[in-house]
């Protein structure tokens, strides 16, 4: 789909009610005028004091060309899922300090959606992972993720044991507090401060991180994005939690397997062209000023 | 007290019953035949069938000029506070992997006990923190720990964000998963897997290292051990928890302050005289096979 | 060229001489047997007392259809740019302990010599990077490498300053002891050292690690192998050196650059089938003793 | 010696020729007016014209109460050791940018001297330590350092083989690029780009860190200063070189063994009152800006 066909807009705001009416109302008047139908999901359609006009996700997704997100990143991270089984593309603005991901700025909405819809812009993909958890036989949970997969023990749990194996050969075991296997988007968010290298999103891999590992000569692991990697949870496994983008803690159990493969779908991102990866990644982490 | 006048041993062992029969009952037999009273603490004395004979551990250190411990580090932290506050000193006979702490072996422990009673073995010194856990005007919990202080977050929470100040200064603040204050004893245990340096014990300091900090240029930071450390907990401080020596999780709140100081009481470790730190430390970092 | 159709084979051992007559001599005879003819590279033919019948490395190749390495990691380095010019395969035993590329022990050399010869094993693919020293308008250096490309300082100059490009955007200055570009193969080499991540051969990928660098927040940085990486010296160059594979010293002046691309030819790296990558891995960095 | 009675101030300046009669010219004046002599060391002289004025270092400190340092961290360095030799202070004041020893800056120099003259800026203590490098029976070199003693290799060289011991015995052998032993004041320098802790100057201690390590459990060490530090170069040793707050570089042999002590004489310096080390710290490291 080229970008000019946008007809229908879904928006998608974080949950910070005070700036957004002020923002969304006037916006979808401009965007009506433009005879762009705009449509909003359950929060924002309760913030801007019409519940009954809020959608699903799910429902958001399906009857739009494209999401507009306004927040920050984790808002982008919630809504990302939906929007790439759907193969629209996400326009991402910022409304606190700038992110990887939501690189526009409030000031660059309505030039950024006059680009958006005159096909000026056009979204690079960013891969995503398909986590499942399964438990004996059977499937206890699945989802896609755009940033990481993390197992990770609770503050007061001791170590965690974890047998990796890759393409159905054995890794290595792990003690730590916990793994982190991010794509290379999620390379520059949690698996960074666990000592994990930046990856292009370009690159098709997924990082594998240890979170303190006990075992000194632990080292981050990259390896190709069409592989099967599979964890095991070994020994004693009390107050371990799955937890999927940052959102989801899904408690588990000794003997579980998470089984990391490359999601069908991805994210298609618009973002500024003038900004280029390095250029965020330099102002994030404060590069240059030596 | 010279070592030579042992009169009465406190034993401690950890809770793994199978074993623990079959090595006190001879151990005991055998400090009578050479007229040293032996004390066992409730566990102990739970695991050899004769619960009654049992002491708490404060009665134990109260009532014994040495303590045996039986078991691996984890049972030795939690018996160090006793004795430290009684200045007794602790013999570490290792059930398991050698330990950091408890180097002696099993088969080394009546040679370890004969060298005790001869005075032939001095213990030294390990120094300990005492943390301080401080809600407005209250003490909410104080104990001294061994190994070290560590602040962390729930797997499910996002971020932990403290202030660190140094005898009244400010020094920063860290955004991370937590954050580890620990004595040169504990330098080898957490803080090692988070990063920090190996501290001798005789460097008079306190570590304070990172968990997997967001801003990349945090590193760790070694202080003399006479300054007041104090960490402010900042911002929402949902599922935050202070955990001293691994043992024991306090939930935190927004505002409250952990004080750290020296412990006006040190452990008396005795060491194989023939097992410097160094030849422990290359053993269990698997050092020196080039 | 399948596998079984060697009918000429370069042997290339590493400069030890006493161990290589009695390994070469019999090597030959039992060759000559199968119908397949030997040819020696000019150091092995001095070292069996008959340098008239010596090859350059570039003759070997050209003539043969398959390489024996006789040696180390080294050993191998030095011979892969020819042989993956001219896209014929390296068979490697190991001389010495065990290497990440040279995992055939000597004991192995006549069964996987008959593997070879039978089609039964199957060489590996090893990206290689072109590197490109530029100085001014001229083209002071070029070659392929297989591990690394690394740029430092010597012992007594106080810093470089380098600044990195790619696919001609400016990514960030670096002040620090060097800078190494390494292929995944050269993620276990000196990247590793250096802090690198462990990169599986697989990844179309290039690790750009910094040595020692001035600015805390420099990490190391994996791109597309289909970019274009540059990199300029900045500021006073004295005592600059440009290294390649570990094996060649060029000195760099101020001003130079160094162009990285993914070379064209790629090493055919023949390995024992039973061995995965991650087994060599786990014996090579001592893993999994936890 | 309170500060009050400084009669002749001792002027030292970095080899900037520019700046340095516009600064010294005018402070010269200033200080007899006060009636507090000045003398220069020989580089100084010469910029100033007046070569015959100019007093060695040694010179220098023999006749001052005081050094005044123009310039950065590295000119403080080469004075420091004739200063902490005769115990005298040095006032730092920085012509570039923030050091972290010479945090005065160009606009602070009179009101600093004035405070100083006046006895209201005290000295604090930083701890040198005292290099000696043995051949054989002999001693070849033997220095006072402040920063740090750095043994690497030259660019070409492979690898550095050492054994470290600490008061006498083995600790362990380290294969790398290098080794820094530093004194808690060189913590934030070459030793943090290595890789190491940052040490609170009260923390009597060396730092043992080591510069691209190939054993991957490798370590930084803190060890107390009353340690005799004991570094052997094993193996072939070519283009290995010492260096000395990165001011000297005496190449190594195989077999040469540094010793390190804590030196007799310490670092008397004025630092500003109102700057704490972790201001000074936040301000280099460019924390907190989180």
């Amino acid at each position: 789909m080229p970008p000019h066909t946008v007809r229908t807009i879904g928006i998608v705001t974080r949950p910070r009610p005070a700036d957004v009416p002020g923002i969304v109302l006037p916006l979808q008047a401009w965007l009506a005028e433009r005879g762009v139908k705009s449509l909003c999901d359950s929060e924002t359609a309760k913030t801007l004091g019409n519940p009954a006009a809020g959608l699903s996700r799910e429902q958001l997704a399906a009857q739009s060309d494209m999401i507009l997100v306004l927040g920050g990143d984790g808002t982008l991270l919630s809504a990302a899922r939906e929007a790439a089984s759907r193969c629209i593309p996400i326009l991402p603005i910022n409304l606190g300090s700038l992110g990887f991901l939501t690189s526009f700025t409030l000031e660059e909405l309505y030039p950024a959606l006059e680009d958006t819809l005159a096909g000026r812009l056009t979204a690079s993909e960013r891969t995503m992972l398909l986590a499942t958890l399964c438990r004996g036989d059977s499937v206890v949970d699945e989802q896609s993720v755009l940033n990481d997969v993390v197992i990770n023990k609770s503050a007061l749990a001791r170590m965690i044991e974890l047998r990796l194996s890759i393409d159905g050969s054995f890794v290595c075991r792990y003690r730590s507090d916990g793994l982190i296997v991010a794509t290379p988007t999620g390379s520059t968010a949690y698996s960074l401060s666990a000592g994990g290298p930046i990856v292009h999103p370009a690159v098709e891999s997924f990082i594998i991180t240890p979170i303190c590992p006990h075992t000194l000569s632990d080292r981050p692991l990259v390896v190709r994005d069409s592989c099967l990697v599979e964890l095991c949870v070994l020994g004693d496994a009390e107050s371990i939690y799955l937890t999927l983008d940052g959102q989801k803690g899904v408690p588990m159990e000794s003997g579980d397997r998470v089984r990391i493969t490359r999601s069908s779908g991805c994210l298609k991102l618009i973002q500024p062209p003038r900004k280029s990866y390095y250029e965020i990644l330099r102002s994030k982490l404060k590069w240059g000023d030596v």
